[in-house]
């Protein structure tokens, strides 16, 4: 299969899930990382996550964001059909407000690895800085964009608070 | 397929939480219901899960019970693939003493249905108990076991504590 | 005492958790299984709790779902006085989320099944869908419907999100 | 029926719990408060509680304490069922350490209450004391020996503590 | 001291506690028992704490409802200076919903009671509902009027639900 | 009143409280900080309490180090009558591992503060070292061995784990 | 370096922060002590936290106020940094309403002390109050207004409640 | 600055939590991929940290393991200082079983990723897993050789459990 352009995949189980999820997509846009992003629900089209993880390598993806919310099972169901680093968020739920989305993520067993991140907005955004940063190891190129955002966010915090 | 006479399969995450699965097992030898135990690991095996789950109904099996820990995958994710009952029980773990297997398991999403009980060895024996009521639906002769079982508990029930 | 056409009952601690527990209705309307909704308050009326469950079964009712909020005890206490099985929802408190509702419900003690689903809506339709699948083990008109019920789920599933 | 002479009944819902709410027969025995251990399981013996708490104001019965853990139903049953005051105690569990007894003992709806102690031990020994509390509003010699046994416990703390 | 008219005193930490106690007011109004409300901050007047407990027995009070939030010690503080049945209304903080305050109420030392009931306006009813039933122990009028009251509640939930 | 050498109090709520809070002991011998160590129950010796948070700042304590475990009142209920800076420390509490008495301390109001540590011993140093703290912005001498000890603590972390 | 007017250093992790630490603000304007407000971001600037917590002593200031939110490393890391009483006002977040910023503030490990507050506006004012109660000890004027403060929010304290 | 042979900085609080984060290297040795472990204490040596996270892309390290408890600040102050991916295992503590270290390393703001594992033993496990995935990107050999890893734990797993 030939090598797609986009190196990271953005998965979520479902279209509300995109109302977070549209921050990772939103970041590398920023940074100059190509993407896509697909609803892939783990309950409902569990034939589809077999697919889509078992072809993730071949696929040309090099990581896998993963958002799902409550029991929430697609990271953890993609990291263990692809050998792709697999990042999992958190997506706040209603009752518990994403603690059960939290668990249900990171506290994979030994040996079937999911980088989570925080509940949420934040941690949408910092999936896809956490992959631009996987990504950047061997490309120089997207490493000067990621030093040159970190740098421009750091710039942008005020000395001061104001009323 | 030829159906099997075992009618309640017992999944589990791995060989370690057979020491909380086993009573399920127990329990049904006492209302004397054919089951089949195996291990069935989402994480480590998931063609595994894949084959048993989409293949449970016509392997003759009726209900299943499936006991996990942690970030708990293996109830939801068999009941995303069969139309038979599942039942979870969240085995404990050790820094979260099965918070995480019980949210994993129970916060399932609307549509795809884990009938959820109790953390450890009580809920391997409510998921064989709550089996042997659904079977007992259709076979008179083991809803009269459940009864005579369940008159037993009761009987059993001091008046009085003791030293 | 004649069989009854309604072969579940949803029964409910007060007139404010009918909000959660029509979505158990609306699910089983869908899927063609008659169904008899009543409020059967632990607490309130307990003479009723005690009728109401030690007749389930001669009233020809072949699962029960019970939904409560807080201290919730009408599912377990159901489960107490009828062999027939029990699927609890967990309301949505105030206070405390449903956190309260989830732990009164699914941590029952080893001779008492609930089967338990998520807190709230999701779990309401999930506990007349696992109804459903234990009806259908010996209808298999129903069986048809509700594959049908959950390939139009996976159906609907849209591959990629929309702002 | 003639009014007995055990003014405090100690209900629990099992033998295990004994070992628990031995401490408030221990603390009442200390006041000189008489009282009647049973066990009523919620769940294993519904006829019985519905029995012990439709009848316990005619037994004589003036207070009852209930100790029960995990999904803890028999404080608040009880309380459904008898005007008289009901105080729970949530016994400690072994997965949830009694937050599972706690909450399901103390978050009742409005209309039934259940004053709620501590979990496990000094729970006990303080259901024991807030009966006798009661007690005492209508017995001067009760609450004179209630008093001393205050008195004696604020003499015995220690002005510094000792290696 | 002359006797109050009062047997109840119900006691809160600040004015925004109103909106919660207030539910205790108005169902002991239902009941005919007489109470007096008043602010009793333990943090902000523990002068004032210290009098009011160290007094409440001679002014005639029976029963103390003590409602705080957060790190709530009213309860406990003036449990430690009355020997009079004293019951804790946990009222629902801001950030962490009366979690705070309903530990810091119920979790009180083996010596010192406090009969703790739910999270917020439940909480508060059924305060003054026990203070009733710890008064009808000797006022046969206010048993009756408490049964009535009982009764009602039950005659009240309707058999089925509406829309 | 004669200004006492001790400037630090460390008070705890009973003897078994001593096993924690001896650490802050230590940790003051270590430092060169004179201590009295008392033991003070909010509970069962409120007067105790009111007598010795009001006369704190005469007797010439300069900090108060307050240890208590569950519901614990002891520091916010100092801290409500002196206007001295209170330290609180969460005691490990038996059921709730602490979590009780950490909100119990933490979750004050506005207007009466306790400067909370964490949970245990790790707290009962700190609150040793957070009173040198203060005591040190007017001390120069025990500014310079609080700086030692701080310094020392950084030499004494080895660059490689060992087995 | 010249020493500065200001005592008391209030730095917050973001200008979101300030709606929150501006209550620390306001009430150190009422008690007459003198503050400089920063923002000093742990993660995004922590060069900015190196420089602001290894100078904070030599700038002048005597203790530090730090509020933060989330995995909140603002304090415990100023705190590492500079042998100045620091004070952590643990801001509260979206998901899960600042328990994730308490227990990332209080549970430092034994050696580097954080004095740490309630969550959100009332640690703020703690906060504060807490800083002033530590300059109080050198500066008598200073202490003679914060005992008035202290005395008119006792004196503020209505005797009834009032609809 | 030359490169260094090791790709991987494992690197922990104190020498107690090795006992954790050794599982971390013996995995990486499994894998044939080079390490170094080094104790960077947050809070005791923040300037080896300001060092070693500023340093650590030119001493050659591609990825960060980071493994603290309790309050643990190493991962995320990491991240604010390296652009390199920075994997965090939050080590189980005392008291809260680790549930305080997991929110203080997941929790962080956006702008600054750790990507977080399992609590104690399997998160170790894990993060040298997701960082051989993260190395296996631009190194066949050990994509090899992670796949092969990968295949043996799926062919570890029995199909039944065993007494």
């Amino acid at each position: 299969m030939a090598e797609r352009s986009a190196r990271v995949a953005i998965i979520m189980g479902s279209q509300s899930d995109w109302a977070t999820m549209r921050h990772a997509a939103d970041t590398l846009d920023q940074l100059g990382v190509e993407y896509e992003a697909r609803i892939v629900s783990a309950h409902r089209t569990p034939e589809r996550l077999y697919d889509f993880a078992r072809n993730a390598r071949d696929e040309g993806f090099q990581t896998i964001i993963a958002g799902a919310g409550g029991a929430a099972h697609l990271p953890g169901m993609t990291a263990a059909m692809t050998p792709l680093p697999v990042f999992g968020v958190p997506v706040e739920s209603k009752a518990l407000s994403g603690q059960d989305s939290l668990l249900s993520i990171v506290q994979m067993p030994a040996g079937i690895p999911v980088g989570t991140l925080a509940i949420g907005r934040a941690g949408a955004i910092n999936a896809a800085l956490l992959s631009a940063a996987v990504l950047a190891l061997q490309d120089d190129s997207l490493a000067d964009r990621l030093d040159a955002w970190r740098a421009e966010q750091t710039a942008q915090v005020a000395d001061y608070p104001v009323d």
